[in-house]
Protein backbone atom coordinates (compact mmCIF):
# COMPACT_ATOMS: atom_id res chain seq x y z
CA UNK A 1 0.00 0.00 0.00
CA UNK A 2 1.16 3.40 -0.66
CA UNK A 3 -0.08 6.95 0.99
CA UNK A 4 0.13 9.95 -1.23
CA UNK A 5 -0.22 12.80 0.72
CA UNK A 6 -1.02 16.65 -0.13
CA UNK A 7 -0.08 19.28 1.69
CA UNK A 8 -1.64 22.29 1.12
CA UNK A 9 -0.38 26.20 1.22
CA UNK A 10 -1.41 27.58 4.37
CA UNK A 11 0.10 24.64 6.21
CA UNK A 12 3.17 25.55 4.54
CA UNK A 13 3.06 29.04 5.01
CA UNK A 14 3.03 28.93 8.63
CA UNK A 15 5.94 27.28 10.14
CA UNK A 16 5.26 25.96 13.48
CA UNK A 17 2.05 24.19 11.54
CA UNK A 18 4.90 23.10 8.80
CA UNK A 19 6.71 21.17 11.88
CA UNK A 20 3.73 19.76 13.19
CA UNK A 21 3.03 17.99 10.17
CA UNK A 22 6.36 17.03 9.46
CA UNK A 23 6.01 14.80 12.52
CA UNK A 24 2.83 13.82 11.21
CA UNK A 25 4.25 12.55 8.36
CA UNK A 26 7.19 10.86 9.73
CA UNK A 27 4.71 8.79 11.85
CA UNK A 28 2.61 7.05 8.85
CA UNK A 29 3.46 3.80 8.19
CA UNK A 30 4.81 2.10 5.03
CA UNK A 31 5.40 3.46 1.46
CA UNK A 32 4.23 6.97 1.12
CA UNK A 33 4.66 9.91 -1.27
CA UNK A 34 4.03 13.70 -0.29
CA UNK A 35 2.73 16.07 -2.94
CA UNK A 36 3.37 20.38 -1.65
CA UNK A 37 1.32 23.21 -2.84
CA UNK A 38 2.60 26.37 -3.13
CA UNK A 39 1.38 29.08 -0.40
CA UNK A 40 2.20 32.79 -0.35
CA UNK A 41 5.60 32.37 -0.48
CA UNK A 42 5.31 32.45 -4.65
CA UNK A 43 2.99 35.79 -4.30
CA UNK A 44 4.84 37.76 -1.91
CA UNK A 45 8.39 37.02 -3.40
CA UNK A 46 6.75 37.92 -6.54
CA UNK A 47 5.77 41.23 -5.17
CA UNK A 48 8.95 41.81 -3.89
CA UNK A 49 10.25 41.43 -7.70
CA UNK A 50 8.17 43.65 -9.30
CA UNK A 51 6.02 41.31 -11.12
CA UNK A 52 2.63 42.22 -11.09
CA UNK A 53 -0.14 39.04 -10.88
CA UNK A 54 -1.73 39.01 -14.00
CA UNK A 55 -4.80 36.85 -12.86
CA UNK A 56 -8.10 35.74 -14.74
CA UNK A 57 -10.87 34.66 -13.57
CA UNK A 58 -9.09 34.32 -10.36
CA UNK A 59 -6.38 32.05 -11.20
CA UNK A 60 -3.08 33.47 -11.67
CA UNK A 61 -1.28 33.71 -15.52
CA UNK A 62 1.89 32.19 -15.53
CA UNK A 63 3.63 34.23 -17.33
CA UNK A 64 7.43 34.01 -18.23
CA UNK A 65 8.86 35.68 -14.77
CA UNK A 66 6.51 34.28 -13.07
CA UNK A 67 7.56 30.73 -13.79
CA UNK A 68 10.71 31.75 -12.66
CA UNK A 69 9.15 32.84 -9.49
CA UNK A 70 7.27 29.57 -8.63
CA UNK A 71 10.31 27.49 -9.95
CA UNK A 72 12.39 29.56 -7.20
CA UNK A 73 9.90 28.94 -4.72
CA UNK A 74 8.57 25.46 -5.05
CA UNK A 75 11.29 23.51 -6.64
CA UNK A 76 13.84 25.17 -4.47
CA UNK A 77 12.44 27.05 -0.50
CA UNK A 78 9.23 25.09 -0.44
CA UNK A 79 10.76 21.67 -1.51
CA UNK A 80 14.26 22.01 -0.29
CA UNK A 81 12.37 23.17 3.49
CA UNK A 82 10.48 20.36 3.38
CA UNK A 83 13.27 17.88 2.77
CA UNK A 84 15.66 19.12 5.23
CA UNK A 85 13.15 18.95 7.80
CA UNK A 86 11.82 15.33 7.13
CA UNK A 87 15.47 14.56 6.83
CA UNK A 88 16.25 15.91 10.41
CA UNK A 89 13.52 12.86 11.67
CA UNK A 90 15.17 10.38 9.74
CA UNK A 91 12.69 10.00 7.08
CA UNK A 92 15.02 9.88 4.06
CA UNK A 93 12.83 12.15 1.28
CA UNK A 94 14.34 12.84 -1.88
CA UNK A 95 12.55 16.34 -3.19
CA UNK A 96 11.12 16.21 -7.20
CA UNK A 97 9.88 18.43 -9.88
CA UNK A 98 8.12 16.81 -12.76
CA UNK A 99 11.55 16.99 -14.66
CA UNK A 100 13.59 14.98 -11.93
CA UNK A 101 13.44 11.41 -13.03
CA UNK A 102 10.72 12.52 -16.03
CA UNK A 103 8.53 11.76 -12.90
CA UNK A 104 5.63 14.18 -14.59
CA UNK A 105 5.73 14.96 -18.26
CA UNK A 106 3.37 17.60 -19.19
CA UNK A 107 1.87 19.92 -21.79
CA UNK A 108 1.50 23.42 -22.17
CA UNK A 109 -1.78 24.39 -21.84
CA UNK A 110 -3.16 25.62 -25.23
CA UNK A 111 -6.62 26.49 -26.82
CA UNK A 112 -8.17 28.17 -24.33
CA UNK A 113 -9.91 31.04 -24.86
CA UNK A 114 -8.15 32.31 -21.85
CA UNK A 115 -4.66 32.20 -21.69
CA UNK A 116 -3.47 30.37 -18.62
CA UNK A 117 0.93 31.09 -19.67
CA UNK A 118 3.14 28.13 -18.70
CA UNK A 119 1.00 26.12 -16.71
CA UNK A 120 1.24 22.24 -17.59
CA UNK A 121 -1.61 19.68 -18.31
CA UNK A 122 -0.26 16.43 -17.27
CA UNK A 123 0.50 13.32 -20.20
CA UNK A 124 2.29 10.92 -18.10
CA UNK A 125 3.05 10.02 -14.38
CA UNK A 126 6.26 7.69 -14.63
CA UNK A 127 5.55 5.41 -12.48
CA UNK A 128 8.64 3.42 -13.14
CA UNK A 129 11.14 6.33 -11.75
CA UNK A 130 8.65 6.46 -8.34
CA UNK A 131 8.41 2.56 -8.28
CA UNK A 132 12.69 2.59 -8.45
CA UNK A 133 12.94 5.39 -5.63
CA UNK A 134 10.24 3.78 -3.85
CA UNK A 135 12.02 0.59 -3.64
CA UNK A 136 15.61 2.27 -2.65
CA UNK A 137 13.67 3.59 0.07
CA UNK A 138 13.50 6.90 -0.90
CA UNK A 139 10.33 9.37 -0.14
CA UNK A 140 9.12 11.38 -2.83
CA UNK A 141 8.67 15.03 -1.95
CA UNK A 142 6.78 16.65 -5.14
CA UNK A 143 6.58 20.01 -5.54
CA UNK A 144 4.04 21.67 -8.09
CA UNK A 145 6.57 21.70 -10.85
CA UNK A 146 6.58 19.77 -14.26
CA UNK A 147 7.47 19.70 -17.91
CA UNK A 148 7.40 19.13 -21.35
CA UNK A 149 10.39 16.50 -22.01
CA UNK A 150 11.38 19.59 -24.13
CA UNK A 151 13.46 21.71 -22.32
CA UNK A 152 10.42 23.77 -20.35
CA UNK A 153 9.45 23.86 -16.99
CA UNK A 154 5.36 24.15 -16.16
CA UNK A 155 3.30 25.31 -13.51
CA UNK A 156 0.61 22.44 -12.49
CA UNK A 157 -1.74 22.34 -9.51
CA UNK A 158 -0.59 20.78 -6.64
CA UNK A 159 -4.45 18.69 -5.96
CA UNK A 160 -4.20 17.73 -9.67
CA UNK A 161 -0.88 16.26 -9.36
CA UNK A 162 -1.72 14.48 -6.02
CA UNK A 163 -4.70 12.83 -7.93
CA UNK A 164 -3.17 11.67 -11.23
CA UNK A 165 -0.16 10.25 -9.15
CA UNK A 166 -2.16 8.42 -7.00
CA UNK A 167 -4.11 7.25 -10.15
CA UNK A 168 -1.05 5.71 -11.78
CA UNK A 169 0.27 4.22 -9.07
CA UNK A 170 -3.03 2.58 -8.61
CA UNK A 171 -2.57 0.57 -11.56
CA UNK A 172 -0.67 -1.47 -9.73
CA UNK A 173 -0.54 -1.07 -6.26
CA UNK A 174 -3.63 -0.46 -3.00
CA UNK A 175 -3.56 4.09 -2.71
CA UNK A 176 -4.36 5.80 -0.39
CA UNK A 177 -4.79 9.88 -1.21
CA UNK A 178 -5.33 12.59 1.55
CA UNK A 179 -5.70 16.09 0.52
CA UNK A 180 -4.20 17.28 4.10
CA UNK A 181 -5.91 20.81 5.23
CA UNK A 182 -6.84 23.48 7.45
CA UNK A 183 -9.95 22.26 8.51
CA UNK A 184 -11.55 18.80 10.11
CA UNK A 185 -13.19 17.85 6.46
CA UNK A 186 -15.96 19.52 4.07
CA UNK A 187 -18.14 21.04 6.23
CA UNK A 188 -21.68 21.54 5.84
CA UNK A 189 -21.64 24.30 8.11
CA UNK A 190 -19.02 26.48 7.48
CA UNK A 191 -19.19 28.39 11.17
CA UNK A 192 -19.23 25.50 12.93
CA UNK A 193 -16.05 23.12 12.40
CA UNK A 194 -17.49 19.80 13.53
CA UNK A 195 -20.00 19.88 10.57
CA UNK A 196 -18.24 17.61 8.84
CA UNK A 197 -19.51 15.57 5.76
CA UNK A 198 -18.17 12.35 6.54
CA UNK A 199 -18.81 10.91 3.02
CA UNK A 200 -19.35 12.62 0.00
CA UNK A 201 -20.40 11.30 -3.81
CA UNK A 202 -20.45 13.53 -6.81
CA UNK A 203 -24.28 14.01 -7.11
CA UNK A 204 -24.30 15.34 -3.44
CA UNK A 205 -21.18 17.60 -4.29
CA UNK A 206 -23.29 19.08 -7.24
CA UNK A 207 -26.27 19.33 -5.03
CA UNK A 208 -24.15 21.14 -2.21
CA UNK A 209 -22.63 23.40 -4.61
CA UNK A 210 -25.71 24.24 -5.74
CA UNK A 211 -26.61 25.08 -2.89
CA UNK A 212 -23.97 27.19 -1.91
CA UNK A 213 -22.92 25.05 1.02
CA UNK A 214 -20.07 23.86 -0.59
CA UNK A 215 -18.05 26.94 -2.24
CA UNK A 216 -15.78 27.52 -5.43
CA UNK A 217 -12.18 26.45 -3.87
CA UNK A 218 -13.14 23.25 -2.91
CA UNK A 219 -14.39 22.43 -6.18
CA UNK A 220 -11.33 21.48 -8.21
CA UNK A 221 -9.81 19.66 -4.89
CA UNK A 222 -13.38 17.36 -4.76
CA UNK A 223 -13.34 17.29 -8.69
CA UNK A 224 -9.60 15.62 -8.28
CA UNK A 225 -10.44 13.72 -5.20
CA UNK A 226 -12.80 11.78 -7.36
CA UNK A 227 -10.88 11.70 -10.44
CA UNK A 228 -8.51 9.68 -8.55
CA UNK A 229 -11.41 7.53 -7.27
CA UNK A 230 -13.03 7.02 -10.96
CA UNK A 231 -8.69 6.15 -11.75
CA UNK A 232 -8.48 3.16 -8.99
CA UNK A 233 -7.24 4.96 -5.70
CA UNK A 234 -9.09 2.38 -3.33
CA UNK A 235 -9.28 5.71 -0.50
CA UNK A 236 -9.45 9.70 -0.97
CA UNK A 237 -10.55 11.56 2.05
CA UNK A 238 -9.97 14.99 3.11
CA UNK A 239 -8.98 15.72 6.55
CA UNK A 240 -7.40 17.92 8.95
CA UNK A 241 -3.62 17.14 9.08
CA UNK A 242 -3.82 15.80 12.94
CA UNK A 243 -6.41 13.38 11.77
CA UNK A 244 -3.15 12.08 8.93
CA UNK A 245 -2.53 8.67 10.76
CA UNK A 246 -6.22 7.26 11.36
CA UNK A 247 -7.41 5.12 9.24
CA UNK A 248 -10.53 7.02 9.05
CA UNK A 249 -11.34 10.77 9.07
CA UNK A 250 -12.50 13.74 7.90
CA UNK A 251 -14.50 13.67 4.51
CA UNK A 252 -14.57 10.55 2.79
CA UNK A 253 -14.85 10.42 -1.42
CA UNK A 254 -16.87 7.57 -2.86
CA UNK A 255 -18.10 7.07 -6.27
CA UNK B 1 34.25 4.71 -14.14
CA UNK B 2 31.93 7.44 -12.78
CA UNK B 3 32.71 10.55 -14.22
CA UNK B 4 32.19 13.81 -11.83
CA UNK B 5 31.57 17.02 -13.92
CA UNK B 6 31.79 20.82 -12.27
CA UNK B 7 30.28 23.28 -14.22
CA UNK B 8 30.52 26.89 -13.38
CA UNK B 9 29.01 29.97 -13.23
CA UNK B 10 29.50 31.66 -15.93
CA UNK B 11 28.26 29.12 -18.80
CA UNK B 12 25.42 28.52 -15.95
CA UNK B 13 25.17 32.14 -16.76
CA UNK B 14 24.93 32.43 -20.83
CA UNK B 15 21.92 30.44 -22.18
CA UNK B 16 23.34 29.37 -25.18
CA UNK B 17 26.93 28.46 -23.07
CA UNK B 18 24.34 26.40 -20.71
CA UNK B 19 22.64 24.83 -23.93
CA UNK B 20 25.97 23.55 -25.54
CA UNK B 21 27.55 22.45 -22.41
CA UNK B 22 23.70 20.25 -22.16
CA UNK B 23 24.88 18.64 -25.76
CA UNK B 24 28.51 18.07 -24.41
CA UNK B 25 27.27 16.43 -20.97
CA UNK B 26 24.92 14.61 -22.53
CA UNK B 27 27.50 12.55 -25.12
CA UNK B 28 29.61 12.00 -22.08
CA UNK B 29 29.65 8.39 -21.80
CA UNK B 30 29.36 5.78 -18.92
CA UNK B 31 28.23 6.89 -15.18
CA UNK B 32 28.11 11.01 -14.80
CA UNK B 33 27.49 13.11 -12.07
CA UNK B 34 27.03 16.74 -12.91
CA UNK B 35 27.81 19.29 -10.40
CA UNK B 36 26.83 22.69 -10.72
CA UNK B 37 27.73 26.12 -9.53
CA UNK B 38 25.52 29.98 -8.64
CA UNK B 39 26.29 32.13 -11.01
CA UNK B 40 25.17 36.02 -11.11
CA UNK B 41 21.26 35.22 -10.96
CA UNK B 42 21.34 35.14 -7.06
CA UNK B 43 23.19 38.21 -7.02
CA UNK B 44 20.46 39.72 -9.23
CA UNK B 45 17.45 38.15 -7.26
CA UNK B 46 18.84 39.69 -4.04
CA UNK B 47 19.59 43.27 -5.69
CA UNK B 48 15.80 42.86 -6.99
CA UNK B 49 15.10 41.97 -3.73
CA UNK B 50 16.48 44.53 -1.64
CA UNK B 51 18.62 42.41 0.30
CA UNK B 52 22.17 44.12 0.53
CA UNK B 53 24.92 41.57 0.42
CA UNK B 54 27.23 41.17 3.27
CA UNK B 55 30.78 40.50 2.43
CA UNK B 56 34.06 40.23 4.24
CA UNK B 57 37.37 40.02 2.25
CA UNK B 58 35.98 39.11 -1.13
CA UNK B 59 33.66 36.20 0.44
CA UNK B 60 30.15 36.30 0.62
CA UNK B 61 28.48 36.68 3.81
CA UNK B 62 25.38 34.30 3.30
CA UNK B 63 22.84 35.50 6.25
CA UNK B 64 19.36 33.86 6.22
CA UNK B 65 17.36 36.42 3.77
CA UNK B 66 20.68 35.57 1.42
CA UNK B 67 20.22 31.81 2.09
CA UNK B 68 16.56 31.48 0.88
CA UNK B 69 17.86 32.84 -2.41
CA UNK B 70 20.38 30.66 -2.98
CA UNK B 71 17.81 27.94 -2.02
CA UNK B 72 15.74 29.41 -4.24
CA UNK B 73 17.79 30.25 -7.15
CA UNK B 74 20.84 26.59 -6.86
CA UNK B 75 17.94 24.72 -5.75
CA UNK B 76 14.73 25.99 -7.42
CA UNK B 77 15.71 27.86 -10.71
CA UNK B 78 19.01 26.77 -12.19
CA UNK B 79 18.62 23.06 -10.90
CA UNK B 80 15.35 22.57 -12.49
CA UNK B 81 16.22 24.15 -15.46
CA UNK B 82 19.45 21.95 -15.95
CA UNK B 83 17.66 19.38 -15.28
CA UNK B 84 14.61 19.90 -17.73
CA UNK B 85 16.94 20.81 -20.48
CA UNK B 86 18.94 17.46 -19.49
CA UNK B 87 15.66 15.52 -19.97
CA UNK B 88 15.15 17.20 -23.34
CA UNK B 89 18.41 15.15 -24.28
CA UNK B 90 17.34 12.24 -22.97
CA UNK B 91 19.36 11.95 -20.01
CA UNK B 92 17.79 10.80 -17.19
CA UNK B 93 18.90 13.81 -14.71
CA UNK B 94 17.93 13.89 -11.21
CA UNK B 95 18.29 17.67 -9.09
CA UNK B 96 19.30 16.88 -5.58
CA UNK B 97 20.44 19.55 -2.94
CA UNK B 98 22.65 17.61 -0.09
CA UNK B 99 19.68 17.47 1.90
CA UNK B 100 18.11 15.41 -0.30
CA UNK B 101 18.54 11.75 -0.02
CA UNK B 102 20.84 13.45 2.80
CA UNK B 103 23.77 13.03 -0.09
CA UNK B 104 25.82 15.72 1.51
CA UNK B 105 26.09 16.40 5.27
CA UNK B 106 27.64 19.17 6.53
CA UNK B 107 27.69 21.59 9.14
CA UNK B 108 27.77 25.66 10.36
CA UNK B 109 30.95 26.90 9.49
CA UNK B 110 31.51 28.40 13.39
CA UNK B 111 34.55 29.45 15.34
CA UNK B 112 36.35 31.58 12.77
CA UNK B 113 37.30 34.68 13.83
CA UNK B 114 35.02 35.79 9.84
CA UNK B 115 31.31 35.35 10.49
CA UNK B 116 30.05 33.28 7.43
CA UNK B 117 26.69 32.83 8.04
CA UNK B 118 24.96 29.90 6.78
CA UNK B 119 27.83 28.40 5.09
CA UNK B 120 28.35 24.41 5.37
CA UNK B 121 31.48 22.30 5.58
CA UNK B 122 30.88 19.09 4.65
CA UNK B 123 30.67 16.28 6.96
CA UNK B 124 30.02 13.40 4.81
CA UNK B 125 29.16 12.56 1.64
CA UNK B 126 26.24 9.53 1.52
CA UNK B 127 28.01 7.46 -1.75
CA UNK B 128 25.63 4.82 -0.77
CA UNK B 129 22.20 6.80 -1.80
CA UNK B 130 24.52 8.09 -4.82
CA UNK B 131 25.43 4.69 -5.65
CA UNK B 132 21.55 3.81 -5.81
CA UNK B 133 20.58 6.44 -7.70
CA UNK B 134 23.48 5.71 -10.56
CA UNK B 135 22.23 1.98 -10.28
CA UNK B 136 19.01 2.88 -11.71
CA UNK B 137 20.32 4.87 -14.21
CA UNK B 138 19.51 8.39 -12.80
CA UNK B 139 22.25 10.96 -13.62
CA UNK B 140 22.82 13.06 -10.31
CA UNK B 141 22.20 17.06 -10.85
CA UNK B 142 23.63 18.62 -7.49
CA UNK B 143 23.54 21.87 -6.44
CA UNK B 144 25.29 23.73 -4.03
CA UNK B 145 23.00 23.67 -1.09
CA UNK B 146 23.58 21.23 1.84
CA UNK B 147 22.00 20.67 5.06
CA UNK B 148 23.22 19.53 8.81
CA UNK B 149 20.80 16.75 9.16
CA UNK B 150 18.96 18.96 11.85
CA UNK B 151 16.40 20.75 9.72
CA UNK B 152 19.38 23.63 8.40
CA UNK B 153 19.87 24.33 4.91
CA UNK B 154 23.54 25.57 4.19
CA UNK B 155 25.53 27.18 1.32
CA UNK B 156 28.72 25.39 0.58
CA UNK B 157 30.89 26.07 -2.39
CA UNK B 158 30.44 24.03 -5.39
CA UNK B 159 34.18 23.19 -6.30
CA UNK B 160 34.20 21.92 -2.89
CA UNK B 161 31.49 19.69 -3.11
CA UNK B 162 32.99 17.97 -6.57
CA UNK B 163 36.11 17.65 -4.90
CA UNK B 164 34.44 15.65 -1.46
CA UNK B 165 31.76 13.90 -3.78
CA UNK B 166 34.19 12.38 -6.27
CA UNK B 167 37.03 11.64 -3.06
CA UNK B 168 34.07 9.81 -1.50
CA UNK B 169 33.10 7.53 -4.99
CA UNK B 170 36.62 6.98 -5.39
CA UNK B 171 36.75 4.58 -2.23
CA UNK B 172 34.78 2.28 -4.50
CA UNK B 173 35.41 3.25 -8.42
CA UNK B 174 37.41 4.43 -10.48
CA UNK B 175 36.61 8.65 -10.25
CA UNK B 176 37.69 11.28 -13.17
CA UNK B 177 36.67 14.91 -11.87
CA UNK B 178 36.69 17.64 -14.89
CA UNK B 179 36.60 21.45 -13.64
CA UNK B 180 34.65 22.85 -16.61
CA UNK B 181 35.13 26.42 -17.18
CA UNK B 182 35.24 29.31 -19.89
CA UNK B 183 39.43 29.31 -20.73
CA UNK B 184 40.99 25.89 -21.88
CA UNK B 185 43.03 25.38 -19.02
CA UNK B 186 45.31 27.33 -16.11
CA UNK B 187 47.32 29.84 -18.55
CA UNK B 188 50.92 30.63 -17.93
CA UNK B 189 49.84 34.16 -19.78
CA UNK B 190 46.44 35.30 -19.07
CA UNK B 191 46.14 36.94 -22.56
CA UNK B 192 47.34 34.25 -24.33
CA UNK B 193 44.35 31.47 -24.12
CA UNK B 194 46.60 28.95 -25.55
CA UNK B 195 49.56 29.28 -22.79
CA UNK B 196 48.02 26.34 -21.02
CA UNK B 197 50.34 24.46 -18.61
CA UNK B 198 49.11 21.11 -19.31
CA UNK B 199 50.21 19.77 -16.29
CA UNK B 200 50.49 21.44 -12.70
CA UNK B 201 51.75 20.02 -9.20
CA UNK B 202 51.27 21.25 -6.10
CA UNK B 203 54.75 22.88 -5.27
CA UNK B 204 54.37 24.49 -8.93
CA UNK B 205 51.15 25.90 -8.43
CA UNK B 206 52.60 27.49 -5.31
CA UNK B 207 55.37 29.08 -7.07
CA UNK B 208 53.35 30.17 -9.85
CA UNK B 209 51.03 32.24 -7.00
CA UNK B 210 54.38 33.81 -5.96
CA UNK B 211 55.07 35.22 -8.97
CA UNK B 212 51.19 36.30 -9.71
CA UNK B 213 50.62 34.01 -12.82
CA UNK B 214 48.31 32.08 -11.08
CA UNK B 215 45.81 34.50 -9.31
CA UNK B 216 43.46 34.26 -6.12
CA UNK B 217 40.20 33.13 -7.93
CA UNK B 218 42.56 29.88 -9.31
CA UNK B 219 43.77 28.88 -5.63
CA UNK B 220 40.70 27.52 -4.41
CA UNK B 221 39.70 25.73 -7.13
CA UNK B 222 43.07 23.97 -7.69
CA UNK B 223 43.22 23.04 -3.93
CA UNK B 224 40.00 21.49 -3.97
CA UNK B 225 41.28 19.50 -7.25
CA UNK B 226 44.87 18.25 -5.23
CA UNK B 227 42.28 17.74 -1.99
CA UNK B 228 40.39 15.01 -4.75
CA UNK B 229 43.58 13.16 -6.12
CA UNK B 230 45.10 12.93 -2.55
CA UNK B 231 41.51 11.47 -2.09
CA UNK B 232 42.26 8.77 -4.58
CA UNK B 233 40.25 10.58 -7.70
CA UNK B 234 42.14 9.09 -10.69
CA UNK B 235 42.03 11.96 -12.76
CA UNK B 236 41.54 15.76 -11.81
CA UNK B 237 41.54 18.32 -15.26
CA UNK B 238 40.72 21.69 -15.30
CA UNK B 239 39.43 22.49 -18.98
CA UNK B 240 37.33 23.89 -21.40
CA UNK B 241 33.49 22.56 -21.27
CA UNK B 242 34.13 21.56 -25.56
CA UNK B 243 37.16 19.56 -24.00
CA UNK B 244 34.77 17.76 -21.87
CA UNK B 245 35.18 14.38 -23.79
CA UNK B 246 38.57 14.14 -24.30
CA UNK B 247 40.39 11.62 -22.81
CA UNK B 248 43.07 14.37 -21.83
CA UNK B 249 42.48 17.85 -21.87
CA UNK B 250 43.36 21.37 -20.47
CA UNK B 251 45.36 21.11 -17.42
CA UNK B 252 45.68 17.88 -15.64
CA UNK B 253 46.73 18.01 -11.80
CA UNK B 254 49.04 15.82 -10.93
CA UNK B 255 50.41 14.83 -7.23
Amino acid sequence: MITVVKVGGKIIDNEDELKTFIQLFTSLKGDKILVHGGGKKASEISKRLGIVPQMNDGRRITDGPTLEVVTMVYGGLINKTIVSLLQAENVNAIGLSGADANVIQSHKREGHTIEYGFVGDIDKVNTNALYKLLKAEFVPVICPITHDKKGQLLNTNADTIAAQLAGALAKEQDVHLIYCFELKGVLKDVNDENSILSKLNESEVSKLHREGIIKDGMIPKLKNGFDALKRGVSNVSIRHMSELNKSSAGTQLIL
